[in-house]
């Protein structure tokens, strides 16, 4: 997607230790208009696929996750992190490990929200390595649910998350590929270029 | 907001200890058709107010937050629990204890997005002791905006965090005011009525 590879070149900012900081406009402060021509890239990705419902995960896939679910006409659930006083019993879980955190938190959906009939479209705002992603797999195959897709906004295609869940054979779409950065040089190389 | 109160009506679930459960279409998973009408409202709610920026706290402001931004034409900015190491050093921050979790977090604003020319509208799911909204307002103040209102979708207004908010003369729209509960009887009294 090539208006959010010119916004990544434009107002990412690349640190040492291969992290690209893109708060500015998707995950601290989000640039609305973006998010709709994001979720209208998903639609147009998942064309003819019969999505039922949109899952993501807290924080920062919710916005997104709630922006693109207009083109879908389809409900957002999100997964929660950790166990609150205000959700029952009865939820499916998963533990996830979050490197950018540093620790391992259980992530949850509750079984009303989540059955063997829907068909589901999973959206996150970064794939590295996988895990929140192979989280929310496992969350989905213990509902019974068809997860009809996956969409990324940006790929780290040095880590391997992306050939994790390719290798499972599910349709995977991210926007932008980061194949390389330079912290130095202040540059990103995109797959396909 | 009648639409809204016939939905919790409907769809709320009340439990012992003045619980109100919504997360079947309000912050677990999100009916988006309803999210756009109370997007609609809040617009209408504060119209005349020229707002240049949402401010919300994760996680379950940022859908609602998102969606409506989009009847603004502003970016969102969400507020986040706890230091990250993606977040920069120069941040604004406040304490907020929460009830639902039992604890005391700090929350940050990146000094970057959000500054003195800005005028914010505050929205968020729900209202009760005012202890986030309290936080989000120091953040503000931290960095010279404006608030020009807050945007409330269920305020329980059985307990004193609207006070607090209306007794500094800062414009709070609830779009349903829950005045009283009964967990036996299952049923809702809304400001009003």
């Amino acid at each position: 997607m090539q208006l959010l590879k010119d916004r990544i070149r434009k107002d990412g900012v690349i640190k040492e230790g291969n992290v690209l900081k893109v708060d500015s406009f998707l995950n601290h402060q989000m640039d609305i208009e973006l998010l709709n021509e994001i979720g209208r890239e998903f639609r147009r990705r998942f064309t003819g696929k019969n999505i039922t419902k949109i899952v993501t995960i807290e924080a920062s896939g919710i916005g997104i996750a709630c922006i693109t679910a207009q083109y879908f006409g389809v409900p957002v659930v999100f997964a929660k992190k950790a166990q609150s006083i205000n959700i029952d019993g009865e939820v499916y879980s998963s533990k996830i490990e979050s490197f950018t955190h540093k620790k391992v938190y259980d992530v949850i959906v509750s079984k009303r929200f989540l059955n063997k009939d829907d068909h589901v479209l999973i959206i996150d705002d970064f794939l590295a390595n996988g895990c929140a992603l192979l989280g929310l797999l496992e969350i989905a195959e213990s509902a019974g649910a068809t997860v009809e897709g996956i969409g990324i906004v940006i790929e780290k295609g040095f880590q391997n998350g992306g050939e994790k869940i390719r290798s499972r054979g599910i349709l995977l779409e991210s926007l932008a590929i980061v194949d390389a950065m330079d912290a130095k040089q202040g540059t990103v190389t995109f797959r396909g270029e």
